[in-house]
């Protein structure tokens, strides 16, 4: 059971993992030192609770003590309770899902670990955006993906609005962080899988026309520049989702990374 | 050619047209009032005007008079010159993009009018956000939908944040507004379109083995409650994406609008 702490001063070292949540340099660096990330609304957290990241500590107002009784009873850490002004003085935001909750993080499963078991794996090259990581996520777990496999430099699915936008969806797939960008695919090839680079060009294979093996991983490139000539020379297959003729003629050329991988997970479990 | 007019005052009545951009309801009766939206970047003011939309006037920063020369050349309109921090101070934000434009809105075609030549709709019921409103446009132009459909609750399209989120779409897919939420569904059916409603039901038909007829019009629902029970009924045929049965044990039982858009857009166009 929580301890309920009312806490007055912003400025109190104990809220310290809660501060500035929107400054996402300050928010890596500092989530990165102390190994914990921070999850919001009831939701959410009693998903990151389930998925068995301890809790550090729980955020609150004294108005929502009461809605969030059964969290507060279940969770065993103190619940630091402030007021609305002091909660967005410390956060940089208006918290509307009445809690945060500062939680562990844990060791992130091996490449390998994760292929072991999963058919269709979802391949993200340097994502920058964390609503699109987030998106991705809630996409590829809604629609049965087995496993996703980050690059090393794509944006962390346990900043918090990747961790919101995903609807808790960061802890119902199982997911793991290349070490070596320029080696780590060979590690896919070995399992077995197929590697299908998703592109713009509409001059390869349609997704939908591309036979799916017992194994295939869908490589999704940055939002900016596509997949890397590396990742890309390293597929053994380039597909590409049907655009309108008249549209991109209109200059309406591409889809944003979130539909684009929507459609391009529908079809990998077809 | 713009006339270039360097103003200083963030009151300037001259700017009138800019002011508080993030402010939803003070745009919406102010857009209203003066028949005017306001679209952010060279790109999409670029196909603001190439859609017929006349320039009331631009914003922009000396600095980017240069970067920005071919488009002043083209329009015939004061372009006001302002340093950043009055920028920020009028809109309310940082613009990154270089410049605003404030258009005159055209009126919009009737139901029957976009429904004419059409054969494959999306219908958007009570759609509230903005971003998921311009993230839907996208997505039903580059897939080849030829015209939207709006419920007359459906968020604003030409709100700045669906233009600048649709990267223009909402100027290259027509669109109509229904006057009429109750009896309107009668237009598409009169017109010979089967009615497809999108619902997170499981016990439903899977979208990609419903027969898509001649003419199909796929109806989306709003972010919190999805189809009202009305549209619902008048469907002809009720629709959904499969969900991985796993996911939805862990509670990951459902896919945003835009997600679900992008599915079902494509599997319209199949």
């Amino acid at each position: 059971m929580a301890s309920l702490i009312p806490v007055s001063d912003p400025a109190d070292p104990r809220l310290a993992d809660y501060v500035r949540l929107r400054d996402v340099n300050l928010r890596k660096s500092l989530e990165a030192e102390h190994g914990l990330f921070v999850a919001e609304g009831e939701k959410v957290i009693r998903r990151a609770v389930g998925a068995g990241h301890p809790v550090r500590s729980l955020l609150t107002s004294p108005r929502w003590t009461g809605p969030l009784a059964d969290l507060l009873d279940g969770v065993d850490a103190p619940a630091y309770l402030v007021d609305d002004a002091t909660m967005e003085s410390i956060t940089g935001f208006q918290v509307h899902r009445g809690a945060l909750a500062s939680l562990e993080r844990l060791p992130l499963p091996s490449v390998d670990a994760v292929l072991a078991t999963a058919r269709r794996v979802v391949l993200c090259e340097d994502i920058v955006d964390h609503t699109n990581v987030g998106a991705i996520y809630r996409c590829a777990a809604a629609l049965g993906i087995d496993a996703i496999v980050l690059s090393p430099r794509c944006a962390d699915p346990l900043y918090r609005r990747a961790v919101k936008v995903s609807m808790g969806a960061v802890f119902a797939i199982p997911y793991a962080r290349m070490t070596n960008w320029h080696d780590d695919l060979g590690k896919l090839r070995a399992a077995g899988f197929t590697l299908l680079a998703l592109t713009p060009d509409q001059t390869v294979t349609p997704l939908d026309e591309v036979p799916i093996g017992d194994r295939a991983a869908l490589m999704l490139g940055s939002e900016g520049d596509g997949l890397s000539s590396h990742w890309l020379d390293e597929a053994d297959e380039r597909v590409c989702i049907p655009m309108s003729a008249q549209a991109m003629a209109n200059g309406v050329d591409s889809l944003n990374v979130t539909a684009a991988a929507a459609i391009a997970c529908h079809a990998l479990m077809r």
